[in-house]
């Protein structure tokens, strides 16, 4: 196809009304449909449903050590779901592990809220300080973002490449700004990109100096056997064995949970650290719960039995999703490639497709969309303070639709794509 | 029986050698028992355990409004929840009501730790105030105080009364004290005591004119459904009701769960507050979580259906309890009446029992029965900082033990009570 950009006024102009023909066309459907999310799709829990019925009225509710799951105790979870969790994140050792409730970003928000008022190993609690940083790889996680500005973090851009955040970065401003505190990561098909750190960036992340001795490395490893294809898939290394193995153990805490594998919202959720990290934790913790939900955790430990059995179930969630994200990307292959308005990403796993619109016109597709009835994430969300400074990157989020609405959302999607370029194209020549 | 008050040194001294004996005796059966928690016994799982079976492989997942409850969303729990919730705790609104996950604990950590960060309805976050207090009615529960001592909260201990805490200190510090914050209250079969407030206390409650615009009533209404009798029941006075009605509607947040309902740490929690409140509350909670398990809600909701589902559930748990209760008062009132060495209450409801030996006697009976091989709650325990300023409040968690267990720890306790009295007098008269 012909680039958009060696089109002459006539012809945008002609294009431009052919395309607002055919917006207007479609949004006499009345289309109603929701991509702005990550969340699974009602098909992805009718196969795992049997997950239900492994504890019932005559179950056992003991731990292989004999703990009464039904009642009070052991809060930092049952050692078969430390376990199950620990094979997960690929970490080595069990005791590494704390097995919390329904929700890794319930454990990041907390990890977070502690640091502010009891500090991170003893350092000056977060609120007691003049400014306290965090460094943002953006595009990025729009709720790692809203939990910083929750606290009055103060976000640092830090831009993403394939191999991971731009580490040149990284390094200068952990090393030199003691008020830079944090990081946040999610190191392998990354949200919304599905880029997957490469080996050199995750040891130059455990190989860090900081300037600050309580900055800590937020390692969410939410797809972490979120894979598309059995044949294709990302491996990333162990940061907890590499921060280790580089004098560093105390820097990263890594999340994890199955809120993707199994229900989302009704799963189980997990940190790893190091000992020391996480008996500051557990200090908090005690006062904070008397345990969390053990039969839920005996729950994902009875179905799953360990990580094959995980890694089975996962395959079954790519049978779902993966044809969706074929079809999303198919269109986007057939109508936009060739056009130079636009680029995204193909990722081997995850929940998103990162898409990168002409400078300025995000916002205005992501309006268009709506207009006619399709709802997309905000455009802006990928960015600390849902500033996107080109106002280009969309997050695509294929999962939820059925594959009849996702081929109608994307429809759409390349339409308004297409019309908003032609808009932005016709007001740069003027 | 002859007070022990009354024994000569010599009476004394023989009674002390055959007590002596008796403990020796009870020390060779080699007991390993425990009464320290308010843990519910196996037996009363048991019971329950059909709760299991209401949501299976087959079972629809959506509310009466259609949402799918195995997916993200509803942060602040689902409508049927919050409904059954509200009528537990005889709140009339539903919409006053959050329900969350597993733990009310939490929920009260969460709400302090949120009030330290962020402050209340906008005041000034009290991480950055000079000195916060509590007011803590002690005897009390040791979890409220470690809370607050946590966040190096300043406590300060308000002497109990049958009819709640002294309010004439109440009123003074609170009106007297901006830097009062809060206090905490279980209103209903007090921890320990198993007292309910008078309709008096709580109008006092609901008409405070605290010095403090952030000054909160944590009303920890634990035991809002744990009768131990069908015929005599205590009731208490709604007090969002009294604080909407005296003007005060921002003064209170109350709390509840299921821990002791269905399963203790597979329950739910809630709780009740203003409108205002919890919109101050939902702007955090947004942040912290995508959502709480509203599977376990639904479990909930299709097992109890109503609020007479669950009174008729409780007699269930109170069948259980009971007799634990009586066996444990009769051991009391049998060895140790008339003695004038020992006082302690009759609960009609709630988890334990409170009892007072003589002055400087608790420490030495807890220790003198763990040497035993039973272990008590912590002398101290039920004050701030753990110091009983008379060392005489212990606290007995009847539940957990079998009946047989329970007799046999019963006896030793009484045992150390005498025991422990005896050296006291003795000390006393030398």
């Amino acid at each position: 196809m012909k680039s958009y950009k060696d089109l002459s006024k006539e012809e945008l102009l002609q294009l431009q009304a052919a395309l607002e023909a055919e917006y207007e066309d479609a949004k006499s459907k009345g289309l109603n449909l929701d991509m702005s999310r990550g969340k699974p799709a009602a098909s992805q829990f009718d196969m795992e449903m049997d997950i239900m019925d492994v504890l019932n009225s005559s179950s056992d509710y003991k731990t292989a050590a004999g703990m009464d799951c039904r009642n009070y105790g052991l809060v930092d979870g049952i050692p078969e779901a430390k376990k199950l969790m620990a094979d997960m994140m690929g970490v080595a050792n069990a005791d590494n592990v704390i097995v919390c409730g329904n929700a890794s970003l319930s454990i990041m928000y907390d990890t977070i809220s502690r640091s502010m008022t009891h500090g991170v190993l003893g350092s000056t609690p977060w609120c007691k300080l003049g400014k306290v940083k965090f460094l943002c790889p953006a595009p990025g996680y729009d709720r790692h973002f809203s939990v910083t500005e929750h606290f009055g973090i103060e976000m640092i851009t830090v831009p993403m490449t394939p191999q991971g955040p731009d580490m040149d970065i990284v390094e200068k401003l952990v090393s030199e700004d003691e008020a830079v505190k944090g990081i946040w990561c999610v190191p392998k098909y990354s949200n919304p990109q599905g880029y997957s750190y490469s080996e050199e960036t995750v040891k130059r992340f455990a190989a860090l100096k900081p300037a600050a001795k309580d900055f800590r490395i937020f390692w969410d490893n939410a797809y972490v056997v979120h894979h598309l294809y059995e044949e294709k898939q990302d491996h990333i290394l162990d940061i907890l064995a590499e921060c280790e193995k580089a004098g560093n153990p105390h820097i990263v805490y890594e999340f994890c949970s199955t809120s993707k594998v199994s229900f989302a919202g009704a799963g189980i959720a997990a940190i790893a650290s190091s000992k020391e990290n996480l008996d500051d934790m557990r200090k908090s913790m005690t006062m904070q719960t008397i345990g969390y939900d053990k039969i839920n955790q005996l729950r994902h430990v009875r179905y799953f039995k360990d990580f094959d059995g995980i890694e089975a179930h996962m395959k079954k969630h790519a049978q779902i999703i993966r044809p969706k994200f074929e079809a999303v990307l198919k269109v986007l292959e057939c109508e936009l490639s060739g056009l130079e308005i636009a680029q995204w990403t193909e990722p081997k796993g995850g929940y998103f497709i990162s898409f990168e619109a002409l400078n300025g016109c995000a916002k205005k597709i992501v309006a268009k969309c709506k207009e006619a009835g399709v709802v997309l994430t905000g455009a802006g969300a990928t960015f600390p303070y849902g500033k996107d400074p080109g106002d280009s990157n969309i997050r695509l989020a294929p999962t939820f639709p059925t594959p009849e609405e996702l081929r109608a959302a994307t429809d759409l999607f390349v339409l308004c794509v297409k019309l908003v370029s032609v808009e932005m194209l016709l007001a740069q020549q003027a």
